[in-house]
């Protein structure tokens, strides 16, 4: 094992955390080799990355005929990597009610059998976000007994600082019993992910006003209300910029027109002051001088820098990253998943479901 | 009549059009002059700086008390402006349920009162949007009849135009058939405000793919598709910041999400860029040149360049506008009325409906 370069590469995140590093003895973590947009070459550069970071074994699951060459050419001298084949392959094109059923052999259903066989801790793709979610609740791994519905979980930067976000889209028509459930993991999230201490969990609304909000948003409110946590209430998207709680919940529609409104606005004024900038000589000159600030700018508000997204509620740590991601993503998303192995993520939603007795219920 | 400064101030707001100019034997506005968090100063003032822009009648309307000797500070010499007396103010912090009926004196109630037995041509009013949406649909002027709920609409400035967003806060919780409505009534309103032709109508949605979109905007999008519209399909904000439609459909929980999002992460990211710009000596000097491309930007995306909110759907015109508004907003906001005057909005949407064939229903 080599750990030479752990400290160099723990920095280069926003999210790396000491206790990445922690000896544990050696995980084993299953990682989609087919997911990237640059399949499988950036899957298996990030994955003998954190092979190297961390000691852990990884298993690059996906066709072996495409992985072998790739691994060849990486130096893995020293490090625990095994090549599991899968003969089906899944594309971003592919409809997720689809592959479930019609490729059984992919790399998402091995990796994720590895998991619920205890052959592997986690399971890593970067590959198509539904079809990834449909195969762990519906076929592989299933939910945890009492969990309503699975939510996509993610640390998003706000303001330089991790935000809990859930649900960012597998649930776009919800239920408040279910934004309660996500409220409830997204505070353990928080908790073994961010390492906050009761961590302060929202409601995104129009309003902090009591009345405000939708009917969803209202419903929730007095659920939460009652339940031993520390819920603060409704947030405004304003508020939420400034990072004023540790966990936000919605529903995956409002979640994802959040965070596209966010990103898009981000590219939007840049593309304005950029021009504005050029229209003149002398903005021109101040925009030369000012370019490193810009720089820095870009770099604390870059959504590729969050990692993947954890899909909470299932048997199992899965995480799910994005298929534009490079290798120090891919990198992201294993360590990602090694904190919530170590923070016994599932284990941990059993029993606060159950401690909350929220668990259980209309499971449909 | 005075018209001396009227290309100067056209030429203020984003939104002037030539056509506000146009000579119509004058118009009686009815102006809340109780309406901005500076009452009555700036109502006055904006009042003022419309009947010299136009050569309409304004009719104040307020606390003659308050605005006697506020008006006396002012050059009305050869304006047509006259004082109606209310003795009950509807305050911002109002609940909308109670002043529709413990305030049945207020300047709201008294000015579409004139609207409503033809004694003025619109309303407009800087203050509390709850309580003048209440009292306009459920009290005074009343729903145009086939119309299920009222929208509130504004010209908002993305990229640079206005695209007319619909509905902005007054129905949170949404039905299908609603929306549709809304659809027509901002075509409608593009149509006349902002001199569009077959103007294009979008459903905001987390994507813009076949099975995207919660419950509500599929079947809003079902409805889009059967009526001899320009409907254009689902928008995500990435694609609505570049003004890629000309109307944009939502309830008034996700629009007034997205346009809180907008606002703030444009706040957000001029704090950000501030404070990285004056991190070092270099980026000072880069700043101090930019700043006038800076105030360039900062102008460009004012959102208080919009004016106010239209209320459609109501027997009468009805124009809402920021409490903070200057001057020169409650001068936009009588603007805005006008051309909807002027466009007789109200016949349209009533004939609109009709020979689409959605009007009526479940007027619950």
């Amino acid at each position: 094992m080599i750990f030479a370069s752990r400290q160099k590469l723990s920095t280069l995140t926003a999210f790396s955390h000491p206790d990445w590093n922690m000896d544990d003895n050696g995980m084993r973590i299953a990682l989609d080799a087919m997911g990237t947009d640059a399949r499988p070459i950036s899957d298996i550069a990030g994955g003998v990355m954190a092979a190297r970071e961390t000691g852990d074994t990884i298993l690059l699951i996906g066709d072996e005929q495409k992985i072998r060459p790739e691994l060849a050419k990486q130096n893995t001298a020293g490090l625990s990597i095994e090549v599991i084949h899968a003969p089906e392959e899944i594309l971003m094109s592919d409809k997720p009610a689809n592959v479930m059923k019609s490729k059984p052999a992919s790399s998402m259903h091995l990796g994720m059998q590895l998991v619920r066989n205890q052959q592997a801790d986690a399971f890593v793709t970067m590959g198509n976000t539904g079809a990834a979610h449909a195969i762990a609740t519906l076929s592989v791994l299933r939910r945890i007994p009492g969990v309503k519905r699975p939510a996509l979980t993610i640390p998003y930067p706000v303001s330089g600082q991790p935000v809990v976000f859930l649900d960012v889209g597998a649930n776009v028509d919800a239920r408040p019993e279910w934004l309660e459930q996500f409220a409830v993991m997204g505070g353990l999230y928080a908790e073994i992910a961010l390492k906050k201490s009761k961590p302060r969990i929202a409601t995104l609304s129009n309003g902090e006003e009591e009345g405000k909000g939708n009917q969803l948003v209202r419903d929730v409110q007095e659920r939460l209300r009652h339940l031993n946590i520390n819920y603060i209430g409704h947030i405004e998207p304003k508020e939420l910029l400034k990072a004023k709680t540790d966990v936000v919940v919605f529903d995956g529609f409002v979640g994802n027109i959040f965070m596209k409104t966010f990103e898009g606005t981000i590219s939007y004024l840049t593309d304005v002051i950029r021009h504005e900038l050029m229209s003149n000589m002398v903005s021109k000159i101040g925009a030369a001088l000012a370019r490193g600030a810009f720089r820095r700018v870009r770099k604390r508000i870059d959504p590729d820098e969050y990692g993947g997204a954890a899909l909470l509620g299932v048997n199992g740590v899965v995480i799910i990253g994005h298929g534009s991601g490079s290798p120090l993503a891919v990198r992201s998303a294993i360590m990602q998943a090694r904190i919530a192995v170590q923070g016994n993520l599932i284990d941990n939603i059993r029993t606060r479901l159950e401690q909350l007795n929220i668990h259980g219920g209309d499971e449909d």
